[in-house]
């Protein structure tokens, strides 16, 4: 391998969330973590008079240290797309493999943080305010950084069936109050209830339990529809949670009977050798399960084991 | 069988939730589906004044289409009732099944998803918007189309006895509340709770978590029954979705059980052929399974045969 | 047993919650279930005055006639009293066993029931508010016959450590969060947060997420204080979400646990006679688990008994 | 043991949290942590002036009595801090125990519980409310007292990359929310949405479905973006409620296999003696389970071995 790609590959890999043990890579990716999160407080602080006034020169400096290492980074990875693509790179792949993280969810992101900098540097009469709001999507990069989040996903995916029952339900609830709650109001009412997406916000507002209070009912059968509303709302909830619960519960155990399994076969021979140990403790951090939980299961398989 | 019952044999098919594998049933019902979307969405959007000028003819159009095919489905419905009755047709049984379908839930759902459009034709001068809503109703023939709620309800109904015992529970906070709120503010209160009803309103609204704050307590002894009913609001809340948490487990479970079951018959012989696995297979689609959460169980139960 | 014992023996058993079979007091049960509901209904109504000009002497038949059942039920239950003592009657065992009655929280809610109406016919000069008020606590007659809510208690129970410690954490936030709203808002706000209750009034609101909105921050330090005490207040409802959660799980698996148990030495001799299905059959009954769920375990049972 | 360090010890056994058995240190932290909640009360009313003006002196005097015992208290803990230490007391290592308890958590509440009377009593003109809002961080001396909030703890930290995963989602919809709002309101709206942190109140408020309604949005844009945080909101918070009731869960159920294996290897030899029946007692309590739950636990494992 040349030493081109050798150092390509490299700074793939550091880019790339980290492995366990990768020391240099966790590195940036705490280092980039962290400078998402100052931008983040340092815009959100800009765009308040009073702060801007006092430390205008800071946030100016911020900014442009910020988006010069967002602008490396964006160039490595621009530069680097290439060796996710296994075997030999031809101009047409390496071209191909670059435009397709450029035109990716990431990379689209990568490339908003930095614009809008950029965007204000040579057209200096644009929306300084809209300008400034965009760069708060520089939130989206931690993305690359933070790997739970696939995890909660998983975990979701294996209730979908439910979540497509429930959003169902709760879209039927949804139109039936807001359809009845126009009838009920729209005559009597000075201000709300207007027309059906009037309604339509009244009714999410309540069904969510968030309760502005901007737009109440004020006729008898109006109120009688909010309060079965909010009830329905309360139980569409409360399947939403169970399902989700549900959820993790199922992933929880499936991963419990995976490890269990893995613990048993490890202790075929009676002994629990130091690969087999290194093995669990992999598959333990994979699952992101604590040392007491595996301790426990391990200790279970052993004494099932002893019985016999 | 004759050529007549055949077709209607099969548009019955068609028109039922489609089983797996038929195609054609399955974008018929993908097809109705989105177009009650599209409805629900051009509905709400025709009772804005601003759209209604704008886009009128578009929203006309709609309508006079999804009329169209929605009185050909209906009347399709009412040809092919009589084929979901076994054995022989007499003019008399034919009768009885057709007017068991107009007059069960969905039938008359589906009347009522066309029916505001001939009484406007025919009566002009009927009330546009209470006509324009009752359309809305239309949501109500997606559950032609899903069955992911039945999974929902029976989930539920397997803890039925817990949901008595809440709504029981809350049934009782709620007449408390309102009682003492009633006693203590309506002197005070320049506005509210000045009747039963008024405070059962502010009640409902409270112990729900909704709190818009069109009704809020102004003496000292009413705010402390407003922060009594908001805690213990949450608390029935927390219950209520205990209940259905315990009852999505519940039911993950015995299916858990179920599958694990028929897996262990399957591999009483030692090995998992075709025609076993095309059994599992079909039992995991109706329980609504992962393969992940399947592949686990079934090597689960392999491996304690293994232990033996 | 003398005849009039036996009377009361009966009688006893039809005024307490009915045994499964006893045709005759579960009848009566739902007889009085449906006559407090009705009194609900009809005394809510009653307070709105339009509703009262229209019905009054509907109204003041319904009571007439709801006092007299309650007062013969009230007379019924303190002569019956003595049959819940075992073994011989003295007059002083049968005063003691009524007293018992009359001021056991049952005895008083059952009096508080009728006195209203006794106290307004022999004093007509009472706040006739305050009474009709009062005559709503007939909803707390309900728990004579309602177990399920025993089940919920009993659930709750097996968790209560986790509660306490729930409970703890809420007061903590409670004062910390009402403490700093009091330091962060008092000079300015013109109207809220002038003294601790006030700003305690608000945390429970928040914290419970009901938010009414009729005292808000309006300092960015109380606005700050506000969103952290409101997403503590979620944290702390997931919490107790949570518990509750767990608490049924456990509840459900002790019961299954339980039950698979029975399965298991009724399946010692190979089968499951007569006697053994009643048993189980009761006992699935106390647990108010569904046919399904104790069919599946059953089938558990029998599968791993095949097996070996 | 000299007779100094056995009164040390003694004492700083009792002012530990107690141990099963030992009553007198029960007695004590029953007693303190009742003053702890007379203070909250006591301090709450005082700060309403008409209570003031009627109880001044009771209020004085309570102050005074309790910050004297709290005062012996902080001084006793100060004394008995070096028997935390083993081993031998140099004057080194005595002042290093006294030190590290004057500056731990627990030691800056218990002398911060005290100093605000001291403050007061020697700078008469300082501001009477901040220092009387100080004292309500007694409640924070509760937590010496209290055990069961380290299980709290313990069990969601099983969880703690899920938090993690959910922490992130929230942020990024908190970001997109607020970013977006502010772009939809800005320009119209007349009070709020006027900086970037002025939104970010907003959506948290929304997010977590508190919903004061004291900013509200008002184009049609905002109020869609309003909906889609309020929906947002609800499933994140179903997210947090249902780890947490996965973490207690798992939490059980690791209790559960340990008490299980402690069950099946005091019954290796068949019978479970005395000495076994105290051990498994003990467990139950540290686990804070319910007698019926390890009672069926018991029988589980007391049928499978008989099965055999």
């Amino acid at each position: 391998m040349s030493k081109y790609r050798e150092v390509q590959n490299r700074l793939n890999q550091i880019l790339e969330r980290a492995d366990v043990g990768d020391r240099v890579s966790r590195s940036i990716d705490l280092f980039l973590t962290a400078l998402v999160i100052i931008n983040i407080i340092s815009i959100t602080l800009e765009s308040v008079p009073r702060f801007y006034a006092a430390y205008k020169l800071l946030f100016i400096w911020i900014e442009i240290i910020s988006v010069g290492i967002f602008t490396v980074e964006y160039l490595c990875r621009v530069w680097v797309a290439p060796s996710k693509v296994p075997g030999q790179y031809s101009f047409a792949v390496t071209c191909k493999a670059r435009a397709k993280y450029m035109l990716s969810f990431s990379g689209l992101v990568d490339l908003l943080s930095i614009l809008p900098f950029y965007l204000r540097a040579f057209f200096p009469y644009l929306d300084l305010r809209i300008l400034r709001a965009l760069r708060l999507l520089r939130i989206l990069k931690l993305s690359h950084y933070n790997s739970a989040m696939e995890d909660l996903f998983e975990a979701i995916n294996e209730e979908k069936r439910s979540f497509y029952a429930a959003s169902y339900l709760f879209a039927i609830l949804f139109i039936l109050s807001s359809t009845l709650m126009y009838f009920a109001e729209y005559r009597t009412h000075p201000t709300g209830f207007q027309s059906i997406p009037d309604s339509m916000y009244w009714a999410l507002i309540t069904l969510t339990t968030v309760g502005y209070g901007d737009i109440t009912p004020i006729t008898a059968a109006g109120k009688l529809i909010a309060v079965g509303s909010a009830i329905l709302g309360v139980i569409v909830v409360a399947l939403v949670t169970g399902i989700v619960a549900s959820s993790f519960n199922s992933q929880m155990e499936r991963r419990n009977i995976i490890f269990e399994d893995q613990v048993r076969k490890a202790l075929l021979d009676g002994i629990l050798d130091h690969t087999e140990k290194a093995d669990l403790e992999r598959l333990r951090k994979e699952f992101g399960m604590t040392k007491r939980r595996a301790d426990a299961l391990i200790k279970q398989v052993q004494s099932m084991r002893a019985k016999k």
